[in-house]
């Protein structure tokens, strides 16, 4: 058996290497385009930085390190064309320029995905990156390095445009992200994505909102201007475009193997296109989203080795499925992690999914123990199978087991009751006794059996724009109102709630916040048992409220 | 209603508080003979060592915090009596020495347990202590204030023993465990055990094992002599005995509430005891495991903090149930976290289960990236339904983790297949693109295909003495063979492996090892894939073997 394999990076390396281990007898030949392979894009942004120094230790691999395996990796060498009928590809090699036909039994494509460039004027100028492979990266740090740029325009507020604000800082730059969206991290919910831009603000990034780029020219004096659609005009010495990722598939348009819309492979459990034989792995492909079977086009590393060990097995007569993704993803942006998987609040309205939602801000570990800090965890849970369906997690410490304890509960469908009874691991330098997983699991049970109402700080400025009629009380103490509260919100300290609630009216919404819902859901517990039937709880309090038209700062 | 709770720590003041949301009329009066309440005991020993530096931060709340939620709080009373059928118990006021009668309509039994004294004599010398709440933090941080002791003998090789062992080494003692059993850490499977008696070892802990202490006696220069039933004897100026916690219920002798053997109160899933309106909470109660449904006396401050909230819901007419334990637990010793959840080979085989059993050693985050840190991950899967059932994990980072995805993943009965199809959040700060969870299930899912064989070292040693004919391959290079090597195992490396097949047999069982697994794992494949039908992959590879037995050391 022959095997072919298009790409050698995540995706096609691993289906090579799972088709050897299988097969002990077969050719696998693995064509590249580039010189670089097998590499991990997603410690790119830290090599420009820094914090990884050696190249090599992003590109450990070489076609050398493949031969031991009988895997014949060929760089510089495009594929230009698929012949599903002959079974066969047309293959250029780019250092001699001279193309060739190759034959296969069976096809493996993961030719990854490319950087999108919008179609503005001067994207192409010296000066104008994109990071997407190894060669990206090394120009960024040449160009760093040689013109010593001061000032770095990001286009795109993703998680790739984040990372590199901080490698840009880290370098000693000053940053200013632009994002067309009216939020940056367009793929969490808004206030989540809130909280990130808060803390970018706070470490001296600037940020543009709900505008974009429309061109970028020359400048005198400054390397550059770019030419936002708002008229602004921003002066700056490096620009990187960072607003998405395009399938590299433009080779197969007439191939006949079947592409959605956006160029994606479209492939099913087992990775196969709709043609025998033909695999497709990794950011050229598409995937399942776990918790309603459709497709989505989510190109991330980890994914990417999953569903190169699929096709490989696949490939070599296996018969493994894969289950579908959960559009997991984290990132660090300085001390700040952010983290996400399973529904937004956003997707899951539109798939009509009614949930309940709740945030709770707690420590990582015990608050005893030095270093304690807290994070914020948005959960989503569907109303009829009390089931966890999605979490998003803003903090500094971690919160990258959270999500992936979150990640595995979602995948096993676990609801919210379950996560209480968890037996997570207990100590004081790992966790509190009960962990924020803990509880997320009884604040979303008491939502879910509505013993108690939750109110999210966007449905509170619906509330106040509709000129609903209802009350917010503020349970923390006189100092803390003065600083910061929620605009007309009245101040009963917890301990004084018992000699005051008569002050309040029985019929009317009650909404009770504190600083991060704890003294709030004793006063909701308290008013509630008092014959107070509307009272609801500012989720996640005062401290997660983002939306500035709900705050009255004092500014002294 | 009027509600009495015994013990005002973990369960007991969880409990207290439950009932106070779910009934804000409830009469609610909490006895206890300490005086400091609500503390973290987990905590104590970084409090010793001086990590935790205040006091108060272990102690946060005292009864007049509980006053604001009208929760009464006695300390200094312990409950000398209970009542079933008048439904009263009798208290003494431990300062005023007074007793009296309290009655209830419902009771919560939450009085912990105190650390087991062993009958030798000499235990209650001055400078021997345990190590169970406050006062015995406060009186080993005076003595070691006073008294400068230079070397602590530990007796019990348990976590709490390990944590002190770091504690007295932080603050420059030298340090000797004895251990009754043939391995530290009996609650491990000996080879995890060894792992880290390997690592304390280097710490410049001293460790003795299969010998208890018979004696302590006041020894004339240093102040204590203690005589081990080996008969060596140890001299050294402080003892801490740590051999186990016992749990308070004596004064239940003739109540009529139904005890374990142990002494634990025996609690249905509700935490209820036998008698109506009687519950039960925390470390002297006895629990469930969730994989075998028995009842088993785990005293940990997490599954404390669980029964107390339920046995608050239930006994103000709730109907939660706790779903039972995995028996998860972590710790830190120095810089290693060693941590466990559900089946060990040992509970596996009381149990008779027939499983699979792997090891897998892997970075906690990508290698590329500054800081990676490898970790050894045992994992058990049953045979016939595929589930995960058991994990052991030591390392250094990231341990926390995956302890608690392996403890959701059992919780929710996934299979080794799972495993590696969980949306694992990676970044290269946080993981690898495959997760040693990941791999943890592609390893399990083969040993259980029975596509590969492994082979521990536990069985090897059996094959080597019951004298079977078989080979040992060390597929690394003979450098590293000529350092050490498995006992009788001949060298091919890896890349000579096709060339060399040939002197093998065919018919006799071959054991192929590397450092951790991974070439060996390819090697078995091209063995497998060329006629040899009997090929086993040393579990975990040499890097994992700690049975002395086994190893040839080169000791230039």
């Amino acid at each position: 058996m022959r095997y072919i394999v298009i790409g050698a990076v995540a995706g096609g390396m691993t289906a090579a290497m799972k088709i050897r281990r299988n097969d002990d007898k077969a050719e696998i030949v693995v064509y590249d385009r580039d010189t670089d392979i097998s590499y991990s894009g997603c410690s790119l942004a830290y090599y420009i930085s820094g914090v990884i120094k050696d190249r090599k230790s992003i590109v450990p691999r070489d076609a050398e390190y493949f031969k031991k395996f009988n895997v014949d990796v060929k760089t510089n060498h495009e594929v230009l064309k698929v012949d599903t009928k002959t079974k066969s590809v047309v293959v250029k090699d780019l250092l001699t320029g001279v193309s060739f036909e190759d034959r296969f039994d069976r096809l493996i494509i993961a030719t990854g995905a490319r950087a999108v460039l919008p179609p503005v004027k001067g994207v192409n100028l010296d000066g104008v990156f994109v990071l997407r492979n190894v060669k990206d990266a090394d120009r960024i740090k040449e160009y760093i390095e040689v013109k010593k740029p001061e000032k770095a325009l990001i286009v795109g507020g993703g998680y790739i445009g984040l990372e590199m604000a901080e490698a840009f800082s880290a370098l000693g730059l000053k940053v200013l992200i632009v994002e067309k969206q009216d939020n940056i991290l367009p793929n969490l919910d808004s206030d989540m994505a809130r909280l990130v831009e808060e803390y970018l603000l706070q470490k001296g990034i600037e940020i543009k909102k709900g505008t974009s780029v429309v061109e970028i020219r020359e400048s005198a004096g400054f390397n550059k201007e770019a030419v936002l659609s708002d008229g602004t005009k921003v002066l700056c010495d490096i620009v990187l475009i960072s607003v998405g990722v395009k399938p590299n598939t433009e080779f197969l348009k007439d191939s006949g193997i079947q592409l959605l819309q956006n160029g994606a492979i479209k492939v099913d459990e087992y990775m196969r296109t709709n043609i025998e034989g033909i695999f497709a792995a990794g950011d050229c492909a598409a995937v399942y989203f776990k918790l309603n079977g459709r497709t989505m086009y989510v190109p991330l590393g980890s994914t990417a080795n999953k569903m190169g060990r699929i096709a490989g097995e696949n490939a070599t007569g296996g018969s493994l499925k894969f289950n579908g993704i959960l559009a997991t993803s984290i990132f660090r942006v300085f001390d700040l992690t952010v983290a996400q998987t399973g529904y937004t609040e956003k997707m899951a309205e539109q798939d009509g999914i009614e949930y309940e939602v709740g945030h709770i801000t707690k420590p990582h570990i015990t608050q005893a123990f030095p270093g304690a800090e807290k994070m914020t965890i948005k959960a989503l849970c569907e109303l009829s199978s009390r089931k966890i369906i999605g979490a998003q997690i803003v903090g500094t410490k971690g919160v990258d087991k959270r999500i992936d304890v979150l990640a595995t509960a979602i995948y096993s469908g676990l609801t919210a009751d379950d996560l209480f009874q968890l037996d997570l691991a207990y100590a004081p330098p790992f966790s509190s006794a009960k962990d924020p997983i803990h509880y997320v699991g009884m604040v979303m049970s008491n939502f879910l059996d509505r013993k108690k109402f939750n109110c999210t700080q966007e449905k509170l400025l619906q509330k106040m724009k509709n000129g609903e009629d209802f009350i917010v009380l503020d349970v923390r103490t006189p100092e803390q109102y003065q600083k910061k509260h929620i605009k007309g919100a009245i101040n009963i300290p917890l301990e004084m709630i018992y000699q005051n609630m008569n002050q309040l009216p029985k019929d009317k919404p009650i909404i009770v916040y504190c600083n991060s819902g704890v003294s709030s859901n004793i006063a909701q517990n308290i008013l509630q048992q008092n014959g107070f039937r509307k009272v609801y709880n500012l989720s996640g309090g005062i401290s997660n409220v983002t939306l500035p038209e709900l705050l009255e700062v004092d500014e002294e």
